[in-house]
């Protein structure tokens, strides 16, 4: 446990100011590769829309995200954070982001995030629980406790806190554990019946004073609308997930970088000349496929889309099904967010030493159970994330991250520009729940295309494009105002 | 004039046999690159779901266009025909399909069209008209006149025709031309004048009995939902222009093929080592991008769109507006829609011997007037559909098509297979609005995700793809149907 | 036959000056992609390098070899043409140069040419004698016969006039025809016995007088160096074929461009999502995979070379045997210049309607005589140079140009920017070895690397490119010239 | 210091057994990436070609050459090995080289290494004599001394330490220290002095001995170029480098891979979108390009060599001077080996953190000496081989490992399979010359055709690639024999 925050920033001691000096140091290189959430400084910094914001944040504590961090502050925000993932954070960003951009332990500047790298689940939830405890600050107020305004999630989890925590408030009591319920459930309970002995109406407070979530993944967005339908949503949502600056950058761009980089990383294997098979063809599966066509892999797509499927073929790529084609196949990337889309019957008619990442959603895209329990079959260590399984059949594959997200976990996962993009996203979002309330009634919206757009034109002039301006007779003759949005909702890019 | 079709098949005299078996001859090889609608022969042959339909098409009178016709007869649906543009028709498809497949002038296989290359606008509107009257198989039915009950349009003037008609009929009269009015707008007037005095209620039938009209293109679709909008829409509509498998194939991969097509027929120019300047990316400007970057041209790309314009960027093209770079560029292609995209200064400003084409939309595109009205200018024909605009620079320009669509103008357009998506969506259209009436009250519609999905299912065999299809458990998981469809209305593919 | 040049220019009569305007018209427009040319013209055209020279040359008589030839004239030749192939003539391009560029029929400025498209045999090797012969302008200087100092040869064939036409006047006569000789063979004994009778030393002096032959074409270069190996070779050669910016030019950017040309004019259809296969990865079938890739079709490639199949596979191509797919095969391409590629049974194992073209050597690369030969098989015309072979499978395949090049027969060959790097090499060739002829003993040479990068230095300007200079220092480290050459002999590019 | 080999392997003690296991692993999944070197041991493991081959080798003590030599051993030599670079050895593949494929630190398997990674340069001429010394085994031969019969070398300095050692050894001595002398020559004067001491014909002996050297790299290919030319070189030479199975794949396909690679761990900056200038557009420049249009960034080249420029604009690249454009380079990527490509003026043209990479020759292709000596200037260490240069303009600059090699600094070099094709050359270049003296009188050779189609051949397999077998009378056709090689010696790939 490398960083622990404490509620009181005055009395917290930072571990190892080294590590936030280190921190400090990837903060200032991201944000150049993050020009949007830097022009949204500019733009907005002078006019503080999230003043009187206090924002509890759940996201991967990372580089980037200490750059949205450090924006949402610059903005007028007041922001607690903890992670949304036991593994994801970067301890040196932490650090940094405790100690604040200019000032040492004691300086206000900081900002309490409860992240490390390798929490347990119970630290995990006891973490998320902190991130929405803004006491400290209530002595001034004489409240009897303080949570926040806005919250800001990645998958949901610091949303099902409210929700859950407020209907057990309501019902008087968190019920017992049931005997189908899993771990992190319990866990989750056990967090809830701690926080109702301590403060019996904390959750229905935070739930009347949220005014509203940004959810960053499709996992969250699901979640809320699945709420939305049965009429438990609390507050409104905007789905940040759905941009096109978000789905189309992050998973087609985002894994274009990341998927050789982590093939690169975990194996060293030449790419050039193999044969790739890239199992889906959605935007993550266009950008796997591209870049693995890019480093001189033939490439072989399979789809149960077919207007997906006819794409891929469109695109020059053979398209089948893996049992026809497994027995030549060097290289397996799933990119489907399906489950046991590589069967363990695949794993043996792959190639020896054929290497199988994931890079859709859950470990079990790769029926990771069944091949552990295959008889006679072995797991070796070749090095952390990757392992060699010798299979009966005396062959081997080489399997990354355990089947998790291997563009995480053997490479950095999505770059800062990338994440540039969704951050942006995210605090455009933040202003709008936060200062336009009357705009959102309770229900889950995308943003508005014009911000959609914003989110892309700030990031031009970092790259030297040069957008053209329509005369007025142009847009005119579109019709779409001059400054846009200059596309129907549907418009597919 | 080439082909002229009377009404009355068993008197029709087909100018040129041989013209009809030329025409045979590709239409049978066009059936190979189309295999969604042979695919639709196959499973609705049997069923005849158009059985009583009557059909007035108004589309390209081209070689594709005669497999869609032959297919809407196949599945037992009586047609007419006249083309949506005074040049497209191609002769001997139109000889085929009137001579009928198997059949001799005499024979009843046969489709009236009325459709020959290089139309006035007088013959276009009779044309038009010829397409909607029955009247010759009323003499069986007794009634006065008989109309179409379904349309198939593309671009909108046979729906015009029908509005418009009505709308005097019950006014009782048709206008005067005023000042302000087009030419073509005048032959519009005349056209009905003169239906008026044939048939007072011509139109009015028309219009009870249409069930609806499947609309092929943006603008035709653009009208549908103005007519809407105000209230005005007499039946319902499909917009088969916004189906996926019609807009992202025609425009990005249809393009891709015809760009380079075009100017290699009009220029014979390397493309490769070239400057090549897209304006516009959207769907057509991918296609074109890719295709110039395919022939190993620099491709510089310009946008108003930030979404856009980033993604050219992500794609590597550098992003500029045209005068920053007019200087440098050998080819420009135009690709937005919008008017005055390329200006006669920008003109001036190219290289000597740039070539002008424009694949976008119409050929004020580039200001071909102000170019025309330029003191000085020197036009020389260097063959058809390619001239020499000679500057006052002392530079000259080779501008493709007059400035019209040059992938139509300098090239054959849209490719077989390229149609085959397109018209398998109409035919699935024509068979939703015409045996399902109930599901579609008056408004504009997209096709069900699910048919879209099948106009894709129906092109892989032809190109060897191999689907794959998910088992029960794994559609469950997504909770999709294992048949599909599989994405979200607004996905984005 | 449409153009006959006669010998005295002024009593010349041109068929067709509106032929020979619109042929000037394409000359100005391939001047301006023909910048290596243009670029001699103005460094040399004061110096008069080939003032005294008298060029026979025999090349196709094109667009762009009017260039070539008028290039030859402003560096002071004089000049006599002969097509190398009976159908590549285009006469408008020789209708313009007999005329000349500002002249009139009578005018001094044109240049002899014996060429027309569709030449018989007989006819060709009439003509390839014709442009030998300057006795009209011997008048003037008293002697007997007089013919040329240098010769520019495409295949050569004249080179062959002359080497046999020595041989047979050294022997006294020409041999009888022998039962084996083909026909070709027996029209140039023909020739020879005709000459023998009117000139006798005709060959003996040509021999003597000529300082030597720049040779464009591998088979040409072959026949030199068999020629030379044998000791028969008559005067030195240079062999131009092998200039880096020939080959590697040529071969691969030509054919990129003129391949799917070639597709698009004899079939339309749409190459994207096809399965084309390219025999041969030599520079022409890597021309070919690029071009078909950038179309969005899925390319496998066949290769004996192991080193070349290995580079296939790095490409990201799959590499195959044909028989091993020919079932999933649209498009068959080959490039190989070897015989019998294409088998019968490879045609019959072809996908229904596959596309069989060739643009490696000649028609035999195709078994077409087998597919002729076969029972039941039957040929339909669908177009010129295009046909179907009904097979007695079933099924058909579409046959381009008869088997021979179809980049030449369906498309228009390679575009005049490459041909410029070629033509640059020849005169840059004929220059060396009418100036220096002490260099060049009887023998067969490359041109010298600095004038091979000379050839491309020419063309940059004309694509915008910028060239880096080396510092003195930064030659002297690396030990070469500061203005080149760059490289080794040896080096592969 | 981690590993060091004494003489005697019988006492040789083994720092660390758990790292040559480690090593181990690696060197079993690197077998299954170096095809070429497997199929060397099936086929002459049997015949044992090197049985009495005493081979001293200078390279890279990589885990790839710990295939290397296993298979040298395999095939009956008998092996000595030291780096030739003092930081590029793998401890843990030197580690299990010593220690032998199924050995224990006793047996007789392992191979004497003398190698660790951070050599002195005391200690690496240390290393390198003891690379020589086979006297241990000369004991149960009565010699005085003895040394190989065969030289393995990269970069040459086994083979200057011969040739240097036996001309003082002829000399009597070994000169003084000269005022110019560089640190490192005193050094080896000083390893002279010392085995001049011991043995004072030692270097006699071996240059005696020596049946030749196979030479990986292109400066000690340069330097027995040299040596030939003065009539010095002592025994013949095989240039492993001009292979075109080594240099057109090491080059091209290496780099391709281990450019990105490298960047993306050193700055996982979004290559995407960015504008990357590569300098120089030989085979690495090629690969680089390559690479990183594939990551979707554009790509500016500059060149000197007008025909490398030329190729550059045919595949679609700007090709700009850096001065031209550096104020819009977000990566500069050097490939020519000449220097001060980059100087300190374009470093401080670049945008701010520019990222700055050589893959191409020593650190000098950037000024870094000019660059340190910058007033104001201020170097910040980021993280190991990343440091942030900080200018006085107010910019920074990201400078890769130093200026040096980044692909070996920031990723992992050349992968397996690339090395496999150079490594396999070195195999047979061995067999060639230690078998074959008599066709190899003193001179420097590269490798006949058939051998270097021989590597590719045996690299095919693996990557799935069927080859075509010409019939008799297709190698007839076009004169090879049927089982290569295919062409003539100047051909260019």
């Amino acid at each position: 446990m490398s960083i622990v925050s404490t509620d009181v920033r005055p009395a917290y001691k930072v571990a190892d100011l080294a590590l936030a000096e280190a921190g400090r140091h990837q903060i200032r290189l991201a944000e150049n590769e993050m020009p949007g959430l830097m022009a949204l400084r500019e733009e907005y910094g002078p006019l503080q829309p999230l003043a009187g914001a206090r924002i509890t944040g759940s996201l991967h504590m990372t580089v980037q995200t200490a750059v949205l961090i450090e924006t949402l502050v610059a903005l007028g925000a007041r922001v607690r954070w903890a992670s949304c993932n036991i593994f994801s954070t970067q301890d040196e960003a932490a650090a940094a982001i405790v100690v604040g951009a200019h000032g040492t332990p004691d300086a206000p500047a900081g900002v309490p995030v409860y992240a490390w790298k390798g929490e347990t689940l119970d630290e995990y939830w006891w973490c998320t629980d902190r991130a929405f405890d803004w006491s400290a600050e209530a002595e001034a107020t004489g409240a009897d406790w303080v949570g926040p305004n806005m919250i800001l999630d990645d998958g949901g989890d610091a949303t099902l806190l409210v929700h859950k925590g407020r209907e057990f408030e309501a019902a008087g009591a968190v019920p017992d554990d049931q005997p189908g319920d899993s771990e992190e459930y319990r866990i989750i309970l056990a967090t809830l019946r701690r926080t109702l002995a301590e403060t019996p109406t904390r959750w229905t407070t935070v739930a009347e004073e949220v005014q509203g979530v940004t959810e960053e993944t499709t996992t969250g967005v699901h979640r809320l609308y699945e709420l939305f339908a049965r009429g438990e949503l609390l507050f409104p949502a905007i789905n940040v997930n759905d941009s096109v600056t978000k789905s189309k950058f992050d998973n087609k761009y985002g894994i274009r970088h990341s998927l050789p980089d982590g093939i690169n990383r975990a194996t060293d294997v030449l790419i050039g000349g193999k044969v790739a098979f890239v199992a889906g063809y959605g935007d993550v599966g266009k950008g796997a496929a591209e870049a693995l066509r890019g480093q001189g892999a033939r490439v072989i797509v399979s789809e149960v889309d077919p207007i997906c499927a006819l794409q891929a073929a469109m695109d020059g790529y053979q398209v089948a099904r893996l049992e026809s084609v497994a027995d030549e196949v060097d290289i397996v990337i799933t990119c489907t967010g399906d489950v046991d889309v590589i069967t363990v019957d695949d794993i043996l008619s792959l190639k020896h030493l054929a290497i199988i990442g994931n890079v859709g959603h859950f470990d079990n895209e790769i029926d990771m159970a069944g091949l552990a329990a295959l008889p006679g079959v072995e797991k070796v260590e070749i090095k952390p994330q990757v392992h060699e399984w010798r299979l009966p059949t005396g062959r081997s594959v080489l399997v990354l991250s355990e089947g998790r997200l291997m563009n995480l976990g053997n490479a950095t996962g999505h770059p800062s520009f990338v994440m540039s993009n969704s951050f942006t996203n995210q605090v455009l979002a933040q202003i709008e729940l936060y200062t336009r309330p009357e705009a959102y009634p309770v229900g889950v919206y995308v943003l508005p295309k014009a911000l959609d757009e914003k989110v892309a034109r700030l990031h031009l002039d970092a790259l030297g494009v040069e957008l053209t301006t329509l005369r007025p007779e142009q847009a005119a003759y579109i019709n779409v105002p001059v400054e846009g949005p200059y596309k129907p909702d549907h418009y597919r890019y």
